[in-house]
């Protein structure tokens, strides 16, 4: 765990956050700058910098992060009127925390524009 | 197979697409609309209508989308540039079709506002 990595402290719960969901492997907790009503980021707890650095045999952990986002749309009730998942990657996918994260994003209209 | 399904067809090799990548269980195809110089959709060859209807147990399918859109960026060149990975669900995440599918978006810089 690099120790100036947010995302791993709060997944340490030493660093605060508004965690709406955690497992063995995972924690979930609301963007403190969120684009719309319902902003939530899926995070593993174990630090991998981005998308780039997973690999074959890492299905599991990735799949994890869109199957949680799921069940975490379903309790927010936006599975019926639809969200959005995304991964940002490194600089020009605008990633702002070099700790793989998966934005859930959704209680309003959203754009078709994806970026 | 729902006949009607325009990935299904593409799946199925009976309807045109720029086909990059494929194996037994997924395909992926340059959207014809692109909205930056790579934009490419990752699809499960089994009709899966959105996120909304993955569960418990399907990690390995919906990590393997991820994967594989990480391994594309590689080939694109986009590796180290960035890139963006996108999940729309539903009507107000602004899915237009009906076929579970992952957006893999690079090539230039990308905004910050997801939608």
């Amino acid at each position: 765990m690099p120790d100036e990595c947010i995302f791993c402290r709060i997944a340490a719960g030493e660093a605060p956050a508004d965690v709406v969901y955690e497992d063995e492997n995972f924690i979930a907790f609301r963007d403190i700058l969120p684009q719309a009503p319902t902003h939530i980021l899926v995070i593993p707890r174990m630090h991998i910098a981005s998308s780039a650095e997973l690999g074959r045999g890492q299905e599991q952990l990735a799949g994890g992060l869109i199957i949680i986002a799921k069940s975490l749309a379903e309790k927010e009730g936006m599975a019926h009127r639809g969200y959005r998942l995304v991964i940002n990657c490194g600089s020009e996918g605008a990633q702002q925390v070099p700790h793989l994260h998966l934005h859930l994003i959704g209680g309003r209209q959203l754009s078709g524009a994806l970026g």
